[in-house]
């Protein structure tokens, strides 16, 4: 997936070296689900990026790796058939001194006593900034994150050209950690109005962490960005689910139009 | 659902305290289906936001207290398989004074005596403000709501960072009681341009009424609203189901292709 | 179908007068199928709209009189299930001197002998351009049509507010009648920039008929038109097909990628 | 599929005189698989484009003479039933000195140790250049290609009107015969604003060819286009399998939210 728009942009860039599975650190995983792990190499982050005794060549093996907890479930119909299988996707940008991949995550669905589903969370875009360790080559062990929620991509959508933003997170807000870890995200313009800088800085008192990634996105790819986020974002608030189960034939929707008609403005 | 662009902003957002269900007060169901219902409390509404009796945390019972005429249809495949659970949707935007909540609402089809359908009514977009009524709280029983035609939308959708639109509604338009409720939203550029004023004032000589809710909206809120706006329209057309019977494989189509050939521009 | 927006913006649009059926008269058919029918009521259509004996009101019974010649197939699951009912879809704009109707139609498919199809022919978008014959009715059986190509609607999608733009069609392109009917849509800025003119003019020597409609559409019409035309474009290309039938559990595409595999660009 | 639009602005086109199948020569195959096949015809290719002893009309052949790896798997509800079939979709523009089809070009997945997809190469979208031969003619097997990757993609998506746009492949990187061929496409405005030239040109050494191919590309045609383009994107990436993967009644997603859930920015 990572492979693609290096390989045809040939001029600038050269092969990857493919690393074998093998090579990754337990230490180090990539799992999303182990950023706030706390591993002692961790501890000794800075932000000059020295440590790169495990390193992972792109992200060729980051979902691999990655523990399951869902299991394929049966194929069965009685939701409607067309059980779609999981997929994992992301978009990658690899550049000499750092590597962005984003990555949507589906909202969440809560069942009603009527059978009927709500949304009971936005999804989001996940952004993973991971620094060089060498030549076509991240250290995703030393990775940092950041959650777009909807609004913010709004935000991103219409950045004009020559306009920043700016994003704060506390992944303790609220909580007795609260301010402990402080994360900024900056999208300014490249200063030739070629593209933007994506500069995360994560401030990190527990583990005594300062790290700040940046990265150049010209604007082709946040060109893609912005068609992607625009594409993702119905499904991020889960209106594709409610257009989709809009059907010519649903004689429940037609049988009832008359008492839930919510149409108030011009009829009784 | 509405919870998590709050949550992600975090600086600047308190964790919103949750409600439970029997909070709500029956005398003020925050249900679509009863706005019109005169119930004593509403008929003594003015514009001061007074009565904060019985508040509603946000929306997450909102659709659970809904009452639904729908029962869930046994899963068959009768009208081609692949049906789809009922799913709620929203999008919701807090501020200090009041809360918007923006929501599809499907177009509405006929069956023809050939045995295929026709959108007998185009769908449209339902705007709900609540004034705010307390931190974090708002009181979903005096809510007021704006539905948004396809048009309507067209006007919001191509609105400039420096333009208004506005739009009048009389539910009663061509009845005995035309002319005595009177709803006008306006959307206006924030005076520094980083927005909009949505405006919904509702004027009911009917129950005496006179209310106004104004909610600041945000160029990253607005483009996520636009982004949604963008992709819901063709479903609102009820284009969707015209553009999803489109198959390759449909015989029926090609081979009659001749006959109903529709274009008489370039041949006979 | 065509009711919502009007009567939501109720503050100028009255309610409209529904004909029964059988006001349709058998002689102006408003069936596309038959437009060239040359029956002797058009051979007398002048532009000044004299005509008005037999008038339906709104397309309210458009497609309920259109020949079926296809026949609703069986619901088999030969080529993957989930069969779409047939739906006719369109979208009106309803203006005091003419109403304009837009429909897309759907592209041709040809079986190849491997199994797969191709896109025999694109897809179009009619406009159907009907004068008005009294308040809040329109001729139907004295409208034009003018089908725009793929192309033709790229022209629409990127026209400035400011900017015209100009189609010519001859039906008979190519044949002996070459010449005869020449079509002109012209699509003209409004003076003060509102919205834009849609003008047909028809010039007909075979019937001796000189026909020049024109409605006055809206930004926000217009940007209703955009957007159903962005979200259709891509079936009247069949590439919804194409993207459709890209499935990660496609084994048949994964296993003969490496034969089948276009990117000479970087790889052999 | 590629005549619609020719056909429609019949003022400036005439009808195609289409060939009939055995005018193909076997030599000069338009099947992308057989580019780089050096047969000795393409040897002596030079830039003057004098070789028309083979021509194809149009591409009215070019899909049905595609050597098929691929078997049409039976329709098995597997991975969710709704096989969709195989489609070859395309879209073409169609000039006095030469011909340009645009193709989308599905990604690859592969699947995980844990049933679930990943995608290991995105996919692209393929230009296919061809020069005229004659009038109406282009001799596709004369043809050059381009394959744009997304980024490309995103650089044409958000190229102004009076902007320029150049990418360079090599074929060969990275391999022995790196540097022998280059190919370069450049997107540059026409003087008066109207469009963009498309301007390849394949320097190919071990060929001893240069070939240079380029067709103006209207305001409208781009249009169509980026319209395409943007439709296509999140295919490209992949995300589409993403989000249709997102369904309300997806228990599995539902029941390990919390193991699995990405949020921490928000919550521990």
């Amino acid at each position: 997936m990572h492979h693609l728009h290096l390989l045809s942009s040939s001029f600038t860039i050269q092969n990857p070296r493919l690393c074998p599975n093998h090579s990754l650190s337990s230490l180090h995983s990539s799992s999303p689900l182990s950023f706030t792990s706390r591993t002692p190499l961790l501890l000794s982050t800075t932000r000059h990026f020295r440590e790169k005794r495990s390193l992972q060549c792109r992200q060729s093996d980051y979902f691999q790796q990655q523990n399951f907890t869902r299991k394929q479930p049966p194929n069965d119909s009685s939701s409607g058939g067309a059980l779609q299988p999981r997929v994992f996707v992301g978009h990658s940008i690899y550049k000499g001194k750092a590597a962005l991949t984003v990555e949507p995550k589906a909202p969440e669905f809560m069942p009603l006593d009527s059978g009927a589903f709500k949304v009971s969370k936005e999804g989001f875009v996940l952004l993973q900034f991971a620094p060089a360790a060498g030549v076509r080559q991240y250290d995703w062990g030393r990775k940092q994150v950041f959650s777009l929620s909807v609004t913010e991509i709004g935000s991103l959508i219409s950045l004009g050209a020559r306009e920043s933003c700016e994003f704060f997170h506390d992944p303790f807000k609220g909580r007795s950690d609260e301010g402990k870890v402080r994360k900024v995200l900056k999208v300014e313009p490249l200063p030739d109005g070629s593209g933007h800088f994506f500069n995360l800085s994560v401030q990190n008192k527990l583990l005594n962490m300062d790290e700040n990634i940046y990265i150049p996105v010209t604007r082709a790819e946040f060109a893609v960005l912005i068609s992607a986020f625009n594409f993702i974002v119905p499904y991020l608030l889960g209106w594709h689910a409610y257009a989709n189960s809009i059907k010519p034939d649903d004689t429940s929707r037609v049988n009832n139009a008359n008492p839930r008609s919510g149409d108030f403005e011009w009829s009784r």
